[in-house]
């Protein structure tokens, strides 16, 4: 590729770059994606892709929602039409989809440690080529990329960092680096004048007399114009830049330049999320992650569904500043993430108790810990896939100590479009076996709103986890204690308990159920299928009272949006076998079956679509409850030979 | 406490250093413990001490196992003799212990993210009182400490951070920050001559001459002597130091100094570790964490019991040493532990296939993942509790790419001494729902050897975990396949199966089972209780032979060293009883029961105090299995009551 690239010279470069973002624009428009941060890269990705060469050289796209130039220059243009969806192309780097993504990307700062990994394997080999990690200047403020630089700067390794700053994570970032990222930017003459080190440094008598002047001010001049990227170098990266990352000229010029440069070289290139879509451009925070939208206005496209009311993160965001008006104690934490969480009208509403830690999962726990040790009411919001990075403080620093820190789950269960990486079914898994930690998970906005007061009123650890979704209304009236199950309708002989969100199927599967029983006109007395169905919202602890009534089942089905190993489901069956056999109800056959995502990854498509393949949507939890309870019976035999064949 | 330490002086206050610093080497040769740390802070933590007030303003101890000083300025001298013994005095700081912890810890580079917690709740709360993190140089390498850094430096929130640095964290510290401060360690003239930046500036026009000498130089020159700590002072904090943490004088007036600064400050001191006891000042990674010891002589106390042979740890380092000599894509990181995980000679014989990353196990995964991508063999030999922090890089980084990384988890299981921070008791239940990943669990030398072996050769993610605790010998003859269970001995109605390194306790359970049926002269075909017994090996993917042999007994109990919820024991339980479902044996009474630990934070004790405590000894077992296998049947009602009344 990149000898084709360098054959077209800058100008047919440039003309390229406004063909790929037109490409992008319509087509993000059509599929939705990640669409600013691509806008962003375009003439970065193409100075990268004519410099280097892939394969051979490798490069490691630092959460990778921004490799769909990449993508379009490594041969995958055509598919494009497909993407984020099941078995289409990936929204993220995939190894196992290109050749060119030398490593998987999707959650934040991983990119400098893998590169590190990459490069020194390359030297064991004696193998040549270039490693490079495009990160973000978000990424630069969680731990793990911290944790890589100060590896990387000290590796006797070649490794080129791209530091692609926007001035914004995914919101605005935030922190002390994010802050020392800006002095580089805003320093004198950043563009042009000052290309390294050397030649400002030559300069440096001139600095030298306006040091007398004044303490403070010099300190800055002498930092920012003497040691530009001070940190870095401090870590051992030979720093470069900051350079305009829409120059294409003046990238393919450093490139080449640091590309000569032994050992560790971090370069810092300015970008501008959404460059050349003003839409975008003007509201970058917008068209981060986008669905189908109207080229012209910006405007999302008119879904052909009616409308779903609101989703559980519009409840949660709500409620939550409802409660604190009340509750003075009540701070909230996003890690980088006001908008996705819903936390942003509590930013608005409540700026001094609302804090924005920057994509560190980890720090914003244990800052969580230390509030609520002094008495505050701290609450996590955050995606489930992202908490599984906090899983040791959360054990460490909040669960030993008890504290009342609330976790606010979103996107827990399956998630649609971003794939394996984002997927949100381990938390009740990680979560369960956390001695002292309470699991909710709301299966309407009524009852998401009371777990979350209960939440803020209890003196230990609350999770509450739900999905990316709408939420049904639910009523408050119906809700009296919030740990225990609620009794939806009795049945006879089967039992489904229904896990948070998953209601809805549940019922389906309740309903398809009776629908079988009164297709054989069996009287209600004889009912065999028409089940129980029981609402459980508290994964843990396990309502008492619910077992014991489970108990009485022959056939007890538990539904539930996470991994089946360690999951509720798993739970409640084996207390069930218990009570069963302490009961001496083990001469009778009985079955508890929980249905649950199996042992694998699950890809990317939408909720519906992964329900189908993991055989957790209505239809198919039917066919195999059928299955299992008609097992022996003649009447059942009958109706799973009649549901074969439908 | 502070009015009494003040009224001392300065001489008072350097007599009662050595008291303490007597004290703690004679109570700590007696019970074991944190020696050399300890002994690096008795004048800083008298100074702390003398210029703070506690419970009113808050120390957070990083890490926590240096705050034996602490513990004895605040009325907890006495209990010495009962440090880290069960329900004893803990080996680190706790809440629950003393109102003069204002955070428990355990885990390193949690202290800034607490305090920052802390600090904030405090403003809101409108209470007085300062909040000082002491944090080591080690634990700055962590991510999790910079994201406190991060935050911390633009909070507008009056903190204060000790950095304790003594050149090293557990064992010497990496990396490039490690290197910034070495140089302001070595920056000319570093103690007395320049107390603050202030005093430095106005020195500059010197330096400025000199500017034109050579650029390198000048620039190093620059940021050490204009730009004390210029990486915290970029973060946001006012940076003061390195002073002389064993100059009481200087380090009281320096709090003083520190404690008018509002805003968030680091001071930066300089301790010895293992200051005062010549033994340990001269090794002190010999004295980190010591059993009983002779103090003239610096001797481990000669144990009255017979040497057990070989540790894990030890049959594990070995054989590593012995596969890398074969296999030159072999290569070993460690975090921050080489001595610890037994890495140490492997350190001494392949020096550039070794790396030690720093506290920094989430970067550890991530790097060890780039490497297995390159085509390298990856051994992260690390601790089970500390692998906590890197969950979500086993997932992202190392599963959801099938990349053959080897997990060494050292401390699986109880863990004697450190309490409930450092339990190993989670990593099966964690890892178990990861799909891909092979978990074995050795319960001999020889099944280590070959754990390691199948581990390295296997082309996907493999962990292997085992005890702090010496390891039988094993038979090699014995192995033929690593991930089948091993048939120890066949039995009626009874199965055990045993995870690990819960063998020797399994074959005491059987034993005993074995002894009550004779004792009540049965006929062997008659036999009850004398049970079957399993050795696992492998806890995932689980052996399907095993199951279907299992499912031939009517009790069967596992036993292992982690926790219930989640862990292998309930595994087996689940598929049993779908076995025996499927096989139409659910007319016979049958039970599948886990022992495990139960959902608590185990606390300090021995491993052998811990078992007994969480009925997880051979006794306790014996005794339930008798139970449940004896229920409803004479013989066994006959069998309960006689070892009730026993």
């Amino acid at each position: 590729m990149n000898k084709a690239l360098r054959r077209l010279g800058v100008n047919g470069l440039e003309q390229l770059a406004g063909e790929i973002r037109e490409f992008l624009i319509k087509s993000i428009s059509d599929t939705g994606g990640h669409l600013a941060s691509n806008l962003g890269v375009v003439e970065l990705t193409l100075a990268l892709h004519a410099v280097f060469t892939t394969p051979e050289d490798k490069i490691v796209w630092d959460v990778g929602h921004q490799a769909y130039v990449h993508k379009i220059l490594t041969g995958r243009r055509a598919r494009f039409s497909t993407l984020r969806k099941m078995d289409g192309l990936s929204g993220f780097p995939k190894p196992c989809e290109s050749e060119h993504d030398a490593f998987g990307t999707g959650h934040s700062s991983t990119a400098i440690s893998a590169a590190l990994g990459l490069a020194l394997a390359r030297d064991f080999n004696e193998e040549k080529g270039k490693v490079i990690a495009v990160v973000g200047d978000g990424s630069i403020t969680g731990g793990l990329a911290y944790e890589g630089l100060n590896n990387a700067g000290r590796a006797n390794t070649d490794l080129l960092v791209v530091l692609n700053d926007n001035g914004m994570s995914i919101s605005k970032n935030v922190g002390a680096v994010a802050r020392h990222l800006n002095h580089l930017r805003t320093a004198p003459g950043y563009l042009g004048a000052k290309k390294d080190v050397r030649s400002t440094l030559d300069k440096l008598p001139v600095w030298g007399e306006r040091i007398t002047r004044g303490i403070e001010a010099t300190k800055g001049l002498i930092k920012y114009a003497v040691l530009p990227g001070v940190i870095f170098e401090e870590m051992g990266f030979k720093y470069v830049g900051p350079i305009d990352g829409h120059d294409i000229p003046e990238l393919i010029l450093a490139l080449r330049r640091v590309r000569r440069i032994k050992g560790p070289v971090l370069l810092h290139v300015l970008t501008t999320k959404g460059k050349g879509y003003n839409i975008a451009e003007k509201a970058p925070w917008g068209y981060h992650g986008v669905g189908k939208f109207d080229v012209e206005t910006g405007e999302p496209a008119k879904s052909s569904q009616a409308p779903q009311g609101l989703s559980y993160t519009e409840i949660f965001s709500k409620h939550l500043c409802r409660l604190a008006v009340r509750d003075e104690r009540i701070v909230a934490i996003t890690a980088a993430m006001p908008d996705g969480t819903g936390l942003y009208p509590f930013k608005e509403r409540f700026p001094s108790r609302f804090f924005d830690v920057g994509i560190a999962e980890g720090h914003a726990v244990t800052f969580a810990a230390g509030l609520a040790k002094g008495g505050m009411r701290p609450v996590f919001a955050v995606y489930s896939s992202f908490l599984q990075r906090a899983y040791d403080q959360i054990i460490h620093d909040v669960a030993i100590q008890g504290l009342p820190v609330v976790f606010a789950i979103d996107h827990g269960g399956a998630v649609g479009g971003d794939g394996e990486t984002h997927q949100g079914i381990y938390d009740m898994a990680f979560l369960a076996h956390i001695p002292g930690m309470i699991i909710l998970a709301p299966s309407s906005g009524a009852e998401l709103k009371k777990m979350l007061e209960f939440a803020l009123s209890h003196n230990g650890p609350v999770a509450i986890r739900y999905p990316k979704d709408f939420a049904p209304e639910g009523d408050p009236e119906e809700i009296s204690d919030i740990l225990s199950a609620q009794t939806l309708q009795n049945g006879k002989k089967i039992a489904i308990v229904s896990v948070g969100a998953m209601l809805p199927i549940a019922r389906e599967v309740a309903r398809l159920l009776v629908e079988v029983e009164s297709s054989r006109r069996v009287s209600l007395a004889d009912s065999i299928f028409s089940p129980a169905l029981f609402n459980l919202r508290c994964a843990k602890p396990l309502d008492e009272k619910l077992i014991s009534e489970l108990a009485k089942y022959e056939f007890v089905f538990t539904i539930e949006d996470g991994v089946k190993i360690g999951g509720v489901g798993e739970q409640i069956c084996l207390r069930l076998r218990d009570e069963w056999a302490a009961h001496g109800n083990g001469n009778r056959k009985k079955a508890a079956v929980p249905f649950a995502f199996p042992d694998a990854f699950p890809e990317t498509g939408t909720r519906t679509e992964l329900f189908a393949r993991y055989n957790l949507n209505a239809e198919k939890i039917f066919k195999k409850i059928i299955e299992v309870a008609g097992n022996g019976q003649k009447s059942g035999q009958k109706t799973r030979q009649k549901s074969a064949k439908s």
